[in-house]
């Protein structure tokens, strides 16, 4: 059975004391530079292999120099092994030179306990898959190499920013899929997380890059089979930093993952802020 | 000019190559655990100054163990030092048992760049300072020292949880200060974050501790002075997990950090789940 484009684009090989070689592979990037959270995954699966727990739970990634396509070395540490849970130290370089630092929690969650629920809140409201805009490997002059690889499908309200009609409000709503099909586990949450156009898109600002300082997410739960339905909204643009909130839910109208992600806003067209 | 309480307890002392010697003081535990918050705080000092910047700006910390009162040890490792900001890890340990482990950005705040704002929130509605609720240095049989501490008051509505009236509402609303008048600076904010009861307390659910696996905290500004005016909510309480999201707004009407924590959500009395 052939892998899927993102297994064997985030293939790890385990070479002793929690190093592991792989590498960032090309076509997953946005003007050259490897997507954030396709990074993350990466980093993500050296460190389930090395805490030997199927899924992450809660991974927060700091993101410190672009990553090109490339051979990469990976490190992870078991900081605590617990009955339940591990905590995870791990890191991704490239070349000598670090490019993600990631500090997470494994565990498994195919067998939820018996708790109490309660959620107050709904999935966003979108019009179907099929009425979604899918979104092209190019936005202007910048190749978004990434979105061949996926079919991520925006509300048709928060599609036409890179044509000028931004919407005013800092929101993305929309589907996330795989190009091949690949089912959505707790894993590719890492990449949905963050494989939508910033939120700040939509504003009347300078374009240009926004980086992330860092990310979080929490996977809340495996999602049942089907698109994954996701929400990204920033409330607080301020000072030069912006927060950008995501909800993944999948297709039971279940919660699977939230993320968090700060922000520095864009100051300039040229700049990296 | 006498050092306040939490300038004292978060003391750390360099003995070079990013190690550090400071220890958790006495009276800031609950249940004879020292509070998350404030070991946070200890943390951060211990990383801050190896890195020469003044504010953290993203933390976040994982809690691997329980720490009682003693000395303890901290690390610091600059994983990134750019132009504004630095990325750094840290950890604490005691006894040679790792308490916490640290991810954060640190940076100075004190100049924010000229940028674009949009606010799309306002700061939570809460009866004046003097109208809320004080919060007394025990509940029931667990002796909540740190509130001897801090000056944290109540939204009479979210005041009653621990006389059995629950208000059904998993939030928490509230001022944050502390009780000898220190000012509030963003390392007091690493506190705020985790200085008031659990959500879930206002749900009618098994009493019990509620262990964080990991809170994050985005300080965005440098308080004006005065109280903060605190809102904690939970959306999601499910499959044995809840988020925690924690709003912190200035007196000037500023939101100055935004938190969120994983925790485990109380399935009996007396596990730690």
């Amino acid at each position: 059975m052939a892998a899927s484009e993102f297994d064997r684009a985030t293939e790890v090989e385990a070479i002793g004391d929690g190093r592991f070689t792989g590498a960032v592979h090309d076509g997953w990037h946005i003007g050259g530079n490897a997507n954030g959270g396709y990074l993350l995954a990466i980093a993500a699966r050296a460190m389930a292999a090395h805490a030997e727990r199927p899924h992450p739970i809660s991974l927060t990634a700091h993101y410190l120099t672009p990553a090109p396509a490339g051979p990469a070395d990976l490190t992870a540490e078991v900081v605590k092994s617990g009955r339940r849970f591990a905590t995870v130290a791990g890191s991704l370089q490239q070349g000598g030179t670090e490019r993600i630092r990631v500090l997470g929690t494994f565990g498994d969650l195919s067998a939820p306990p018996a708790a109490p629920q309660l959620i107050r809140a709904v999935p966003p409201e979108l019009p179907s898959y099929e009425d979604c805009i899918g979104r092209p490997p190019a936005n202007g002059p910048v190749e978004v190499a990434i979105n061949a690889r996926l079919d991520v499908r925006l509300h048709p309200d928060d599609a036409g920013f890179h044509e000028g009609r931004r919407s005013g409000i800092p929101r993305q709503r929309g589907w996330f899929a795989f190009a091949d099909g690949r089912p959505i586990d707790p894993l590719a949450l890492l990449l949905a997380c963050d494989a939508f156009p910033p939120t700040v898109f939509h504003l009347d600002l300078p374009a240009g890059w926004v980086p992330t300082i860092e990310l979080t997410v929490h996977v809340r739960g495996i999602p049942a089979p089907g698109p994954i339905r996701c929400v990204f909204e920033t409330r607080f643009l301020a000072d030069g930093f912006f927060e950008e909130d995501g909800e993944m839910w999948d297709s039971a109208g279940r919660l699977v993952a939230q993320s968090r992600q700060l922000a520095l806003a864009p100051r300039d067209s040229v700049s990296a802020g």
